[in-house]
């Protein structure tokens, strides 16, 4: 096998569903000169990440740490230390992650049940209640930002109705932390779990979780041994508090990274970030209807660092996202599971969400359209007329 | 809180149990720009990857990829993927690797037995002979590097007897892979899990595996789905295999890092690689027995990349550590275990082991020392007799 021993790989604008684009400051973090993982110095950047995590979420929760592990590993943690074999989950599902989310649960032990809802729509609150007066659930999990469909779900409703039945509210929010006002706190979520790589900006290889006292109690007054290990909240606890006890040697560039990444959400306000998020999709929007493409999902839930949009009639999925790769560098996302070979999903998150990177994809794709015969124009004007 | 928005953390001498120091080429493929999880260049890093692997497990396994974690999670892979619940394993113990193990190889649902050495030596293979006479095993797990204790597993003969047996041997190399001579398929060792931060010299996040056909063809043969969604390697083959299945975002960056740690392995060579660990240990060895100090283990089973001295009488452990790394900045292990505050740790792993390391530590350690009441000298100059 040859191997490029001068390793240069391309300034790809990363527009996908994740990972997004790095910022500067975020690379130089991940090559700082690396520490031990018991060094004073690198305490510091756990304690200051655990604080800046806690403003990300809103939350004041202790336990705000970052898993070692992308965010499916988040995912496993947040279902491995609040459930035991014979629990009962309920788990809804409107795409991938949801299934995801299923399938994870079920490997716990878990009799998992299920509310389901068409992708591209949202979970409705009344399905919810319905499956929770036929049953006793241990956890509800629900997904805030559905990375396959780009919807976001509504979640004060339902977070009353779980917690009214006395189960805990477990939710998925990789792809809305930093990007979308998420409320850990004033939501009552339970157990939560994100990823680096979407709206914080940073490479992927940690997961953000914070687990509330509640959860922390359940998890204490477990019967049977968390079947992971590696993942065990109450182990790792132990070393992000103040015991430091020796668990797992920490991905310490990562967590520069991290850090380096939530102090420019902290530096840029979450308010100011989520409004920036929305602006440059509503941007994108005015030039993807100009160019006459249809949304895949209702303006009321639409989710604003990813965007999914129909692929048009007789224009070949593949060739429009390897035109806009090969030739102008810029990852778009195909369609998953349901929505595969039907739409793109375009991200617009942490870096990646400027006006500039805006017009250049669409520019971009409006060339890597009319090479396949679809007209259209316009694009850029309509986005910078907002 | 206060937060440092420059972060500079100092450059240390990493002569700890890991992570150690690491080469500026994989400093800079750290920060080089991200692309997608499945783009054709990161696709390309991945096959290579693989390849480098190979080369430095000496194996022609076609499962040899990183796991998305770091070392304990290759260890949590190795045993949730091999055992079902009911199964039995039989878990070698002489540090603590091995607990770790048994630990894992319990929240799997297996009934686990143990062979226990003292710390600091070798487990017999007669003592695996005798166990393995007495009952059935899946598995049986042993230590190759013991981190905690400075010991090198002999593994030829306890392989013959777990073969005869019938049981898949599993192997932890977190601290062997790039420093001493590890030869996966000459051993027949069929699962194997390592670490980054040792002696690949990378940054801690990854932890490089490889599974022989017959582990794969166990693992296809199982009767209940890994208890690990995150960890099932049946999944994430089928992303680093030809299919490309999406399972989990990868965590680019530190891909690009350990190709790049790889590719240093491939270019020194693996045999010049082990004799430059063993040369520096020899030397620093001179040094330590010049300032009279004893080792913990023999010679015969001593570990290259991680040499245990015990701590002389009335010498303040955390004083003299504390001097190594706040004057000097110079980070070297405690004890632990059984070995805390009786032993330090002293790792000369990766791009840490050299001559100008070893007497580097060997004078800051004998004016640490020297702070301490503990009067001796010509450590360096016994160093570099050799």
């Amino acid at each position: 096998m040859t191997r490029s021993s001068s390793f240069d790989p391309p300034e790809r604008l990363l527009m996908g569903p994740g990972p997004s684009n790095v910022h500067p400051r975020v690379y130089a973090a991940l090559s700082a000169p690396v520490v031990g993982h018991l060094d004073p110095v690198f305490l510091t950047v756990m304690e200051e990440s655990k604080d800046l995590l806690r403003t990300a979420f809103q939350t004041r929760n202790e336990l705000t740490i970052a898993i070692s592990g992308t965010g499916s590993s988040g995912m496993e943690a947040c279902f491995v230390n609040s459930l035991e074999p014979g629990d009962r989950a309920l788990v809804c599902i409107n795409g991938v992650f949801g299934m995801r989310m299923r399938e994870v649960a079920s490997r716990c032990g878990a009799t998992v049940d299920v509310v389901e809802a068409e992708w591209g729509t949202a979970i409705p609150a009344e399905a919810v209640a319905e499956a929770l007066s036929k049953a006793d659930y241990k956890v509800v999990a629900i997904v805030h930002a559905e990375t396959s469909t780009g919807v976001l779900q509504p979640l004060a409703e339902i977070s009353r109705l779980v917690h009214d039945h006395g189960a805990l509210f477990l939710v998925d929010t990789v792809t809305s932390l930093g990007g979308v006002d998420l409320d850990v706190d004033g939501l009552a979520i339970d157990l939560c779990y994100s990823g680096t790589q979407k709206c914080l900006g940073c490479p992927p290889g940690l997961s953000p979780v914070t687990f509330s006292p509640m959860a922390m109690e359940r998890l204490a007054a477990r019967k049977t041994p968390v079947q992971s290990w590696y993942l065990d909240i109450s182990l790792i606890a132990q070393y992000w508090g103040e015991s430091r006890v020796y668990h797992h040697t920490a991905p310490i560039s990562m967590n520069y990274a991290l850090r380096e990444a939530l102090l420019l959400v902290a530096e840029e306000g979450l308010e100011a970030r989520w409004r920036r998020h929305r602006q440059n999709q509503e941007a994108l929007i005015r030039g993807l209807q100009a160019l006459g493409l249809s949304l895949v999902v209702d303006a009321a839930i639409r989710l604003p660092p990813l965007t999914t949009v129909r692929i048009p009639d007789n224009v070949d999925d593949a060739a429009v996202r390897q035109t806009l790769l090969q030739r102008f560098g810029i990852e778009i996302g195909g369609g998953l599971g349901a929505f595969k070979g039907k739409a793109w999903r375009i991200g617009l998150m942490g870096a990646t969400s400027t006006e500039r990177n805006v017009t250049t994809l669409l520019a971009s794709l409006e060339v890597a359209l009319r090479m396949q015969g679809y007209a259209g124009g316009g694009a850029v004007e309509a986005a910078i007329s907002g």
